[in-house]
């Protein structure tokens, strides 16, 4: 990465985690060249993608400052799920969400598509149109079971941001990390065992669950730190768990990142109960932070993590290609990925080797994640002035995913029946809980650019949304 | 298709069946020309193209004379496995198989590879650089779970020429033909079920049997009719069979085609002791006759087949895209969908449904039948010329793959051992019974044109097999 774009991003880090605060003057081109040993065009440079990113603003002969905040919700309170294991229920709910039609007249904020229209993602096309025009037609034949050797070799090298070790022989590339889960899941699981989740949790991976007939146990999740370690603690006492499926980096659908010191006595307990941990870090590469934050698999010391993630939220989701790496499950998981799909499409995982060997994807990810920071504050600032008086949101600190907590009697299935005739869709709460908690919850995508049409969108949710709560309260 | 194609299809067809013998002269120009209502000229191209395709060859001034047969190995005996259900072996067997990575300097005979490098494939190329083009990147977004409208759409077209009709909206589009069954069985079974299979069957679907925990029973098959439906009866008379998974056209390892009363019977039988059916139709389009076979699908009245394929034998395996016709199941397999992958990689989907709504499958496909057809015959005579004598092989009617029969106490897998240091390798015929039976059996790949150094493999694989059985009748 380029000198300023490292200093960019740690002057971005420092403002996002409160060292500066809004409003605040940041310290002079010159003091930084000074601090860091760079020279001054560096620094501006720096300012200026900040500037860009709508992080600073200059002000004539005084220098750059902390932008103003956007207003913001008030965070949820951490969750209370039922704490018993359950059937997995909601199977409707989500067949509605992943059978929907891309329509031209909805706005579908309810499904977890990145922005593809990048112009960094230009030269993924050019090497999948390359492919197609070799008359050696790689894209053409069986892959080995592990996946293409090239885009392991790449995988592994990305992995050292995350703090992991890893070789090309450790990773099995999957279609899309959906089957990085399924693969996993079936690797540590028996039909009826027991799996703890965080609660709210990502809808495919606990239908998963509900189809390979495991029972889901919710544990407490607190929406800045994570799984609750105490209520983990306790169900790993009074139920014999087998295995603990989480998201901590860019959690979805809350967006926290879990802080290091949780990761690590998440690692402890797990050693000490004898339990798996599978980790999806699906959305890990898309945190704001830089670096980006560790994964519990770069902790791991006995092969008990299977990290799971894809490319689908960092390119595009089209491409199905994920990967696992199973650790001390390797054998069990590539049987599973065996019978599972035989092999995974090869011409993507070629393309997608190539765009990253050639050195397009860190400056694809910087473009989205700084994209994807602004459009968090503006969804978070609509969400504040449409929504009910009341309404909580999470704050993300990665992805592009905004959890809204409505008052506690209000039925989002009802609201997105309402939004539809508008044009409109979200993601309701309850596909996020085992048992169809969170009904009065939804999850929003601000991943396309904040454009008059998103917000009109927004606003048709909340002011739909106030519409049917003022109902009720008139006994309609 | 063309006038003359469908004439040499129709003869070949004949020839095929025997109606006309080898060294036989076949009818006159002018005789073919009144009963076919066509003109002079079409018959005349219509046996230009039987002669490039080896059927049949011209004597001057005497008109054309079936071509005298390569010499044939005798077929194998009806099969008999153990007539028990067992637990599903060879595992580190297919594993070695698959997770083969392709050498330059090994040929390999032993997977289901077809020939990519046929001119006729190149415009999915086109339509694979042309959706890399597209300024919109239809190939980047999530598609529905069923699948991509327009690929299911061309595929219920083509469903017609195996007698079925079906809607888009009854096929789901999976990640090869290998999702198609995996989501299948686990859409009919639960752990611990009976499961009937032909044998050999196809170990991929075997060990997918074997990864969800099923018992395998594998019923006696002849390698002309078929699954014997005699003792297919007396085991659901014996056992509470759920499922029979089957691979009735084009069978592999076998080569049968099923007749189709037989597959009446079939049908009949699975209706009266109620159990479901998986019909692996992935080589149904590669039957040397034309039309091509029906499906047991066609003949389902009450929605109890499940019918399985692809484009992984047709046009390329690494495309991954293969669909299902669940029937009553649908909804059980799009739930088991979801799980698997998600979704299947978009591009691929558009580039195939362009190539079938552009005209260009079915050419595709006559060529590749009639070349595999020759390659047939060529490999029977050399297994004739190198192999030990009593050799027995299958005689396949569509497909690219010849089962080779050795005597009783020869061992495929120290002869694969033996092959490899020789730069050949073979899928060994264990892999192909749940019960590790079959072991002096092996499965070769004759898609690829006849070369002298495909010749040479083939001679190096009878020619190790005869020194390992010399070898042995020495004590050594």
């Amino acid at each position: 990465m380029n000198l300023y774009m490292n200093l960019a991003e740690l002057l971005g880090a420092r403002i996002e985690q409160g060292l500066y605060r809004p409003g605040e003057r940041l310290p002079s081109v010159r003091a930084l060249s000074l601090e860091h040993g760079v020279s001054l065009s560096t620094v501006q440079q720096a300012y200026r993608q900040l500037e860009e990113a709508g992080l600073v603003s200059p002000r004539p002969k005084s220098g750059y400052f902390v932008a103003e905040h956007l207003s913001m919700p008030a965070l949820p309170a951490i969750s209370r799920p039922a704490q018993r294991p359950v059937d997995i229920s909601q199977w409707e709910q989500v067949l509605e969400l992943v059978r929907a039609n891309p329509r031209p007249d909805v706005i579908q904020l309810g499904r977890g598509m990145p922005d593809i229209e990048s112009p960094t993602l230009k030269p993924l096309l050019r090497s999948l149109a390359q492919l197609s025009r070799r008359l050696d037609m790689p894209g053409l034949y069986y892959d080995n079971i592990h996946g293409n050797l090239g885009l392991r070799e790449q995988i592994a090298r990305l992995a050292l941001d995350s703090g992991c070790t890893l070789a090309a022989g450790d990773l099995v590339v999957t279609t899309g990390c959906h089957e990085a889960l399924s693969t996993s899941i079936r690797a540590v699981c028996e039909p009826g065992d027991i799996v703890a989740v965080d609660s709210p949790s990502f809808h495919g991976a606990m239908q998963t669950l509900k189809g390979f007939g495991m029972k889901a146990l919710e544990i407490p999740t607190d929406p800045v730190t994570g799984i609750s370690l105490e209520a983990l603690e306790l169900a790993l006492e009074q139920w014999p768990i087998k295995l603990i499926q989480i998201t901590p980096n860019c959690n979805n659908p809350l967006g926290y990142i879990m802080p290091e010191a949780r990761k690590k006595a998440l690692l402890t307990l797990a050693q000490r109960y004898d339990v798996a941990i599978i980790e999806d870090d699906v959305y890990g590469d898309l945190a704001y932070t830089y670096p980006r934050p560790r994964t519990l698999k770069s902790f791991d010391e006995d092969g008990r993590v299977l990290l799971c993630s894809s490319f689908s939220k960092t390119l595009a989701p089209g491409l199905r290609v994920g990967w696992v790496a199973p650790g001390r499950y390797l054998e069990r998981v590539l049987h599973m990925k065996y019978i599972s799909t035989g092999s995974t499409a090869c011409q993507p995982q070629l393309a997608i080797a190539d765009f990253i060997a050639q050195g397009h994807y860190q400056p694809h990810l910087r473009r989205v994640r700084a994209q994807y920071q602004r459009a968090r504050d503006q969804m978070s600032d609509w969400v504040t002035r449409y929504f009910p008086p009341g309404t909580r949101a999470s704050r993300p600190q990665g992805g592009f995913m905004l959890w809204v907590e409505l008052p506690e009697r209000f039925d989002t299935l009802r609201l997105n029946r309402a939004l539809l005739e508008q044009g409109v869709q979200i993601a309701v709460g309850s596909i996020f809980s085992a048992s169809g908690k969170y009904r009065h919850c939804l999850r929003m995508n601000f991943a396309a650019r904040a454009t008059p049409q998103i917000e009109a969108a927004v606003r048709k949710v909340g002011e739909t949304a106030c519409r049917l709560l003022a109902q009720d309260d008139n006994g309609g």
